[in-house]
């Protein structure tokens, strides 16, 4: 559907599941759910996700896409993720793909996660206001830079081509 | 207890367990098992983890890590991976994290893993072995190199800090 | 002598000395030049390096590397960069290693260099203040996120050991 | 001219260059010129550089990026680099941009070279070659894999896209 980021790369999902540790029985938010990519596989973990897009056509991919896998416990939100996690009253973890209003949205978070909080950045603004977000609340716990570059076939051999290195910024009540 | 190697890597972990794509019911191999690490997150989904290598001090370190994490399904076996893979009839993925005589260890597997096997090689001449073994066999799926580096606090503010970057060389029956 | 940071990285020193384009005649400015490494690169091609750190061991280490060097065209100012740069007319160039005070030096470089300023970083936070202080100047031109890992040879082959990551940041009058 | 592989990336040749290290006065070889790039460069410093590609179109584009640079000291040979270095007696350095038939190039580079021979490499398979040929030789020296990533705007702010990973492997006579 051409939506603006393109899905979370497998590699950067991998490691951005396993830092929020999620556990059979959770409450997670997929803030910005974009393709519904994180959301899907966050799902066959997690009791319960709320997968947030402020845009139309996300929602309706990742409605198709958590269909496509058969995931019945996703709840999709179509509206700003501040506005949407106001009336959300506890969550066990939460990834944030992307988001205006960051700051907001990781004030909302800290005072309802009881687990883990990911962010994934590829913009250094971002980067930097995430970790001035989370270092203020009292929560960064810290963040990984991932670069990955994959094997490509060339005549006579092979070579490797990078990806777009991402921040995986990582957050937590009372673990800073 | 000082393995040389050290235990897989957090995020190295993840991507290779999400290459492997264990499911419910699988039957896995830990090849060159180490401190038991991924063997014990193996055994989270999978049903059977037989946990290889040919160090007493390997398997003694694994079995406490697995009795410390509450996995009781993780079988092991302390010798060399060619002889102990010659005795398992079937399995459906396989993990190496290191081993020697690895074209041996990969062209067993490819006949035993009807899934995927991922090797993690740190070594340019594991990586070269690895990729031309799989491809002799015609399993060669993809190799990924990852750069993870992590943040670290230093006077005044916050820096990136590599460790050293890990080669995932993935390989399955009838993928290539 | 165990200066913070430790000399420039010859790659990152390739790559800083690359982007700057120091021609015959140049008067360049090292500012926080700590061991003299770079100034001394500097005076290779340069008329005249004027070679700034605040610290009074950093400039015995600088003047011991410049005569071991037999540089004779290298200046040593003791002293805040802000201050001594008042000072200085006209630069062609200046290389920023490290300094307090950045966006300020950056204000009065932006008014003196005729060419290339070049900013190293380990820091996200010195990256972001370079950044944003030669956008407020109308200089930027890049950043360049620079991962270097060596070749070390361990018992039977070889893998590759990441050096720190660094970003060079380059502004320039006029070139925005 | 849209040669094979393009040209050399200006942060991988700075640190070629710089593991060169071409001193006034010095003879040295650009074996695969390509577009000439690299030989243009080196003739910045040394006295006379030896410009090898066995594609015309490649010898056309470099002979007219020499004439563009005012750079008299370089010349051109359209040809084979075995057959045409044979009939070079004295080097002080090579760089190797791309070549077919390594081995022997390093061979005969290994007889004729004073100082640093620096292969670029993009391929596993040649980062493999390089080293075994010259560790064959007795002159490796090191390895040095290079991850550049370069800022570029996007909508509301910065991000970093990579460029290929490129090894660059150092060898010399008698540094082993």
């Amino acid at each position: 559907m051409g939506l603006k980021g393109g899905p979370t790369q497998d590699e950067v999902m991998a490691v951005s599941l396993a830092k929020l540790g999620i556990r059979p029985g959770d409450r997670v938010a997929d803030v910005g759910c974009g393709t519904g990519k994180v959301a899907v596989a966050a799902a066959r973990t997690a009791e319960r996700v709320y997968a947030i897009d402020r845009r139309p056509e996300a929602i309706a991919c990742a409605r198709q896409e958590a269909a496509a896998a058969g995931a019945g416990n996703i709840e999709f939100f179509e509206g700003d993720a501040v506005d949407v996690l106001r009336d959300i009253d506890r969550l066990d973890a939460a990834f944030v793909g992307g988001s205006r209003r960051l700051p907001e949205v990781l004030d909302l978070l800290a005072g309802k996660v009881q687990g883990r909080i990911v962010v994934n950045a590829v913009m250094v603004g971002t980067l930097h206001e995430a970790i001035a977000s989370m270092q203020r609340l009292g929560i960064f716990v810290e963040a990984v830079h991932l670069q990955v570059s994959r094997s490509a076939g060339i005549a006579g051999g092979m070579m490797f081509k990078p990806i777009n290195p991402v921040y995986v910024i990582v957050g937590g009540a009372g673990c800073s």
